[in-house]
């Protein structure tokens, strides 16, 4: 017989394009970590591998009960099928992710969304604590958005809920990465900022922009870096980012009625709290209610809260 | 003891600006049917007498089990408060309808946002069957919604669900009645779409549209006619509506996921089939994933729609 309080462990997956976190819990304690880079060929087999192997390297998991995961992508939570995922080599057919991942696992399996994940780790442990009504928006190279209505993730009849970065907040604006227009991602995310910053310097705009990101992408550090600097075409996007936040925020808030917004990701967490003050100031002056409580917090989980999320998925289901 | 048919009666009143609409239901049929003008002085006070005088008038009510009410306005469902209803004269502060209704009728009563019941009654017996995911948009003087998730009315922590005709369609774009900027109602709610045309006309814009309206306000069968008559003007402002309500539900569905809009209200209805195909096209057009399954559909209820979604309530509370 295990020990009792084995009888509670359970293992989270965050599943992402470039690395696979796992980590190991009981009573909502991390007992166990492990890390390593996700597969960048060799399609689904690859990718069920890398995880029973770094699963593996938790060590003693004799006494886990089950394993959540968390997936870029399009997932069918009720099946654990990746419908969709463009940011894993071979997945961009469905995937019966959960099923091979029990069978290799010799464990009960549960897939989710990475961002949905997240968003239920920030509500249940980190920045959502108390409120039953949330939107946790990361933004990253794109906008992603975990929703929980009434304590409970929403995923919607198409499982595609949460979608705050193809929010249109100016309708035939900037063109978004994936094609539409006028999306907050176009506005707020790292790569539409890239575009617009690349374009403008071009154009002719001064700014220390491009030359801070050198050979390679725009990172969030460069736009971090280029406001310490003062330069003027960073500040223009950043406010342009807090400005198209605050109106997707605005509208997400009359549709479904929310009264907090964690904010995280890559851009959210380096541009730290002077971002986070602007984004709830653009969102609170275009409230339909304006005295309506409601608050924008920084994300408090960082880079475990896919992981965390996964274990909790877990434990839920 | 009573007839057994009778155990199932229950009370639907749909209280406006302007009538009050009272109907008695046994097993979701219309048994009787009442209706008097709201009284336009008197406070709180006239309302409820006015109420319990047409709920009277329904003839035997002595099966009747409990009273749902539709109001304008923000309302707290717990409780029977409506804690503001600007087009209800006395209702600028915080009322208890529900208790003060309860006293006057002898019989239990639940309060509801009048627009939430309509929602509820296109969901369980109009348009909306078939869809436990969905959003009633009543296009009219205003643009007012009603949510649905998971089969159940959304209302939200601050009871403010489902304000689509206060969704951002253009960031900073034109003055809404509510004195934000951009929002849906701007474009597409008949009063904003009567400031643009008589602002249009001033500035030299042929139009039949002022004509048309005569003294009066300009009417949904105003721009109905004017666009018979292959008016530009009206027909450029109701495709913006189209376009507007194509955003806003777009944004719709990329948050919460939902796989069909009613369409109704006054304005919707007087436009009819061209209309309802036109927003469904504006909205595919934009939706965040093409080929999901999604429909524009006009509302089935019509004026009863409120009163039918108030008997509802009273039954499922």
């Amino acid at each position: 017989m295990p020990p009792r309080r084995q009888a509670n462990h359970l293992v989270g997956v965050d599943l992402g394009g470039t690395k696979i976190q796992v980590i190991q819990v009981a009573d909502d304690e991390i007992v166990a970590s492990a890390r390593r880079d996700t597969p960048p060929g060799g399609g689904p087999e690859a990718v069920v591998s890398a995880v029973a192997e770094v699963v593996g390297e938790l060590g003693d998991t004799k006494g886990v009960t089950a394993v959540g995961v968390g997936a870029p992508g399009a997932i069918d939570v009720g099946t654990g099928v990746v419908k969709r995922a463009p940011n894993l080599a071979g997945f961009d057919h469905p995937v019966p992710l959960g099923p091979l991942l029990s069978e290799a696992l010799g464990l009960p399996v549960v897939v989710d969304n990475d961002v949905n994940v997240a968003a239920l780790a920030e509500h249940r442990l980190g920045a959502g604590v108390g409120s039953d009504d949330l939107l946790a928006v990361f933004v990253g190279t794109g906008v992603g958005g975990g929703l929980v209505l009434g304590g409970q993730v929403r995923r919607g009849p198409g499982g595609v809920a949460g979608e705050i970065g193809h929010v249109i907040v100016r309708d035939g604006g900037r063109r978004c990465g994936c094609g539409g227009r006028g999306h907050l991602e176009a506005y707020a995310g790292r790569a539409g900022m890239e575009r617009t910053a690349r374009k403008r310097h071009d154009e002719g705009t001064k700014t220390k922009l491009v030359k801070l990101a050198g050979h390679g992408r725009m990172k969030s550090s460069v736009f971090a870096k280029a406001l310490e600097e003062a330069d003027h075409l960073a500040q223009e996007l950043v406010d342009e980012a807090a400005q198209a936040l605050g109106a997707a925020l605005a509208s997400a808030v009359a549709l479904v009625d929310l009264d907090r917004v964690v904010l995280g990701g890559g851009l959210g967490d380096r541009l730290g709290a002077p971002f986070i003050e602007a984004v709830e100031r653009e969102t609170r002056e275009r409230l339909f209610v304006p005295d309506a409580p409601f608050a924008v917090v920084p994300a408090a989980l960082g880079d475990l809260a896919g992981a965390r999320g996964a274990a909790l998925l877990a434990r839920e289901q």
